[in-house]
C-alpha cells in the first residue's frame, strides 16, 4: 500500500484542463529521461554494487522515482480528466487519446514506448555510476524544457520541485562515486 | 527503504551457479510476461479504474510485482555471481556478460531489452481487467517452462511460489472486474 | 485472389476527407490493438491449440482480421487520396505524408512501427484464449475512443460495424476457452 | 476458411526432431526478410499503385506470402513439436521455449519480435517496386544461408522450393515496374 | 577534422524561422529512408563486397552520405535556433523540444528513434546492392514529399540538391550490380 | 576515400577463425556501448555546443570512433571470414549468419538491432558532456568483459587498445566540461 498512500500526500497542483501541456509532460512518464527510466535503472543496478551504502543510495533514489514517476502520471490525469473531445481533438493528446482514452502509458512526448534500451547497467560499479550522474542532468534539462512550455502555475510548481531532486539524486550519486573510488573527491558537483 | 528491506526477507535459495539457467530465468526479470511487465502495467492503469477498490488492488498487485521482479533478480545474480569465465564462455549468458558483466538487465532471455509495447493501458476498466487476467495466465505459462527446464532445486522452489502467486492474481483480477461489471460472477477463474 | 475480391465487397463509405481524422484511424491498420495485432496474433497461435475447432475458430477469426485491415487500409486512404498539400500540412498526417505520401503504413497514430511485441503466443492455450479475449476488447475500446472523435458519418458506421465483430470475436474466445476447458461456462461473455 | 485449407494441401516434409534448426528456420517466419515482412509490405503497398495490374500483381504475391509463411510455421512446429525438454536444453529454442514454450512467434532467429520498420511504402511506385525486387534478393539470400545450415532432406526441400518462388517473385516485380515505367525493358532480371 | 570542415563549405540555405518544417525535415537524419540510414547501410556492407571497386563505390557513397546527413541537421538546425517559445508550442517540434531542447537527434519525423531494422547488408552482394538501389529510390521519394511541403527557397534549393545525388547513387549502385554480375547491363537506369 | 583508406592504415591482427568471439566482439559494433554509439552520438550533438572548441571536440572524438568502428568490424570480419559450415553450426554466430551470411550488420552479441535510443542529446552542454563521459565508461567497461573471454592474442592486443581509446575521450570529455562551466576543475578524470 505504500506506493498508494504516498500518492494522496504529495501537493501535485494542477490549475487547468490542457491536454496538449498533459501530451509533453508525459515525456517525464516514459520517456529516454523520465522517473520511470530513472527508477528501474537504479533498481536494476543495485546487485553489482560493491558496498551497503552504495546499495542503499540506489534503493532510496530509486523508490524516491517511482514515486515521482506517480507524481507526473498524476500531472498527466489532472490535466485530461476533464477535457471534452472537443478540448481533444486537434491536439498531440489525441493520438494519445485513441490508443489508451485518458489513461496514462508510458511513452514519451512523440507516442513512442519506454524501451530499457534508455538505461544501463554494466557491472561496474564506476561506469554506473557515471550512467546516473548523466541520467540526472539529463532528466533536469527535460524539467527545463518543460518548464519553458508550460504556463499552469500549479505544474510549473511541481516540475520545479522535481528539477531539484534530480540535482539532489546527481550529487548523491557523485558521492556515490567518491565512496566507490576511494580517494578525494572534490566537493561540489555542478 | 521498502524495497530493500523486503529484499532481505524473501528466502531466494539457489543451490548451484548455473549461468545458463540465468539467462533463461532472466525471462521474468525483463521478458514479454515477467514480473517487470506486470509491476508497470498495474501501476500505470490506476488513475483511470472506476472505484477506490479497484485502485486498491491495482496498487497491491503492483507493488508486489515489484518485490517478485527483485526475487527474480536475486535468483538471476545468485546463479551467476560466483561464476567464473570459463563457466561462462559458450553458454547463452556470454552475450549479457559482454554488455552487463554480472549485472542485471531487464531484457528477456534472448536478450531483447523491454519495452512498454508489451504492455497495455486502455482507459477502460473492463479492458484493463481482461488485458491483467490474460497477463496472469501468461507470466504463470512462463513459470511452467522455467521449471520444466531447472534442474537446481531453491530455484524451482522459488519459481513454484511465484507461480502460485500469478494464479492468486488472475483470481484478485476477476473479482475486480466482477466489481467494475456490478453482476453476478461464477465463483472461482480457472 | 481473395483478399482483392473481397476488398470490392465491403461498403467502406467514407463522405469527407480529413488527413487529421486518417491519421487517427491508422491507429487500427498498425496500431497496438489494430487489426493486424489481431490477425498476426490468432494466425500465430494455431498450431499448438489443442483441438480442431479451436485451430478453426482461430483460422476463422484471424483471417476475417485481415480483411478488416483491409477495411481500415480503406478508410485511411480513402480520407487523404484526394488532400491537397494545403490540406496536409500543419495536420498530425504531415508526418506521415513526408515518410510515406499518401501510401498506408502499419503504424499506429503517433507512428509508431507495428512491432510483434504487442501481441503474444505462448503455446498454452489457457493464457492464449485470455490474450485473445483481451485483445478484442482492447479493439473495442479504440473503436469506441475513435468512433468518439469522428465526425465523418460513413466512418463512424464503418467503425461501428468493426467495433460489433470485435464484441462477436470476444464470445466466441470465450466459447473456445469453455471447450478447452472442458467445464461448464457462463453463457454470456461481458 | 482459405489458409486453414491451404495449409493442409502444402507438401512440408520434415524427417528429424531438430530444435536448434527451428530455431534458425524461425527466421523466414518473423525476421527481417522473412515471409511475414514480405506479405505485409506487398499487401500494404496496394492502395497506391497506379493500375489494376500492379494492384492485382502485389495482391498475389502478397497472397501467396502469407501461405508461405505458413509453411515456414509449419516447418518449425514440425521440428521441435515432439522435442523433450532434454533435447531443447542447452540449444538456442531453449530461450524462444521459456517465453512461447513450443508454439510458433514472429521473432527471427536471434528473438528479435517482427518490427514494420524492416518493410516500406513510400507512395511511389518505382520506390515501392524497388523495395520489392530488393526484398525478394534479400529473402533468397536468407534462404540461401539456412539451406547451407539444414541437414534434414525434407526441410532443404521446401527451403529450395520457397527460394525459387522468391526467384519467381522477383522477376513479376521486374515486370511490374517496367509496366509502370511504360518503356522497354530487359527481359530478365537477374 | 573531415566532417567539421567539410560543414563549412556546403552552402545550406535556410530563409526562415520554422519549427514545423524543422520537424518534418528531420526525417531525412534519423528517418527510414534518411542519410543516416544510407551511411551506415553502405559502409556497413563493405566487408563482403567481392572486388575493391564495388568497396570503393560503397565507401565514396557512403562517406558522401554522411557529408548529406551533416546538412540534414544543419537544415533542421537553422529552421530552429532563433525560435521563441511561443513559436515553438503547438508545432510538431514541442515534442522534440521538451526531449531534447533545440539539439539534433536522430528521429524521424513521428519522433520514432533510429534502428538499423530499417537497413540491411546480407552477405550477398546481389542482394545488398539491390537493397541500396532500393534505398536510393526510397530517398528521392522522401525529399519528393518533403519539397512538396516546404516553402523557405533555402530549404527547397538545398532538398533538390540532396534528391539528385540519391539518383546519382542509384545509377552508381546499378552499374556496380553490372560489375558484379560481369554481364551486359542496360546504359541508364530509371 | 577517407574511411576507405584509413582502413588499410591499422593493425587489426587476428590470429584464429572464431565465430563464438565474432559474435560477441559485434556487441562494440553495434550495441548499446559500442562505437556506432559513440559516433553518432558525439557527431548529433555538437550543433548546440556552445564554443567552437567544444565542437571540434566532439567531432575528432565522433571522427575517431568511426575509424573504431571499422576496425571492430574488420575484427569481427577476420574472425569469421574462413569459417566453415561446420565452425558456425552450433555457435551463437548461427543466427547472424542466417540472417547476415558472413556480413556485418549493426546489432549486439544477443542480435538486436542498433537503436538511438541508447543515445541522447538533450541540447544542454553540461548534460550532453555528463552524458558522453558516462558512454565512455562505460564502452571501456565493455571491452574489459570482452578481453576476458576473449583468448585470441591479436583480438586481445586490439580490445586493449580500443580501451585506452575510452579513457582518453573520457579525459577529453571531462576537459570539455571544464570549459563549458568555465570553473576550475581537478586534473584528472577517473
Amino acid at each position: 500500500m505504500w506506493i498508494y498512500e504516498k500518492k494522496l500526500e504529495y501537493p501535485v497542483r494542477v490549475n487547468t484542463t490542457n491536454p496538449t501541456l498533459a501530451a509533453m509532460i508525459i515525456e517525464q512518464f516514459g520517456g529516454a529521461d523520465g522517473e520511470l527510466s530513472a527508477a528501474i535503472r537504479y533498481l536494476t543496478q543495485r546487485w553489482t554494487m560493491p558496498t551497503g551504502k552504495a546499495k542503499a543510495i540506489l534503493t532510496d533514489v530509486g523508490t524516491e522515482e517511482l514515486a515521482h514517476w506517480e507524481m507526473v502520471g498524476t500531472l498527466v490525469y489532472k490535466l485530461t480528466k476533464d477535457a471534452t473531445i472537443d478540448q481533444i481533438k486537434g491536439t498531440p493528446f489525441e493520438a494519445h487519446y485513441v490508443n489508451h482514452g485518458k489513461a496514462l502509458f508510458p511513452h514519451d512526448a512523440a507516442g513512442v514506448p519506454w524501451t530499457a534500451a534508455y538505461i544501463q547497467s554494466k557491472g561496474d560499479p564506476i561506469s554506473d555510476l557515471h550512467e546516473n550522474m548523466a541520467a540526472e542532468q539529463k532528466a533536469r534539462s527535460t524539467y527545463e524544457w518543460l518548464i519553458n512550455i508550460s504556463d499552469d502555475p500549479g505544474v510549473i510548481d511541481t516540475l520545479r520541485f522535481l528539477r531539484e531532486r534530480e540535482v539532489v539524486h546527481y550529487q548523491r550519486f557523485g558521492e556515490a562515486l567518491c565512496l566507490v573510488q576511494e580517494h578525494n573527491c572534490r566537493k561540489k558537483f555542478y
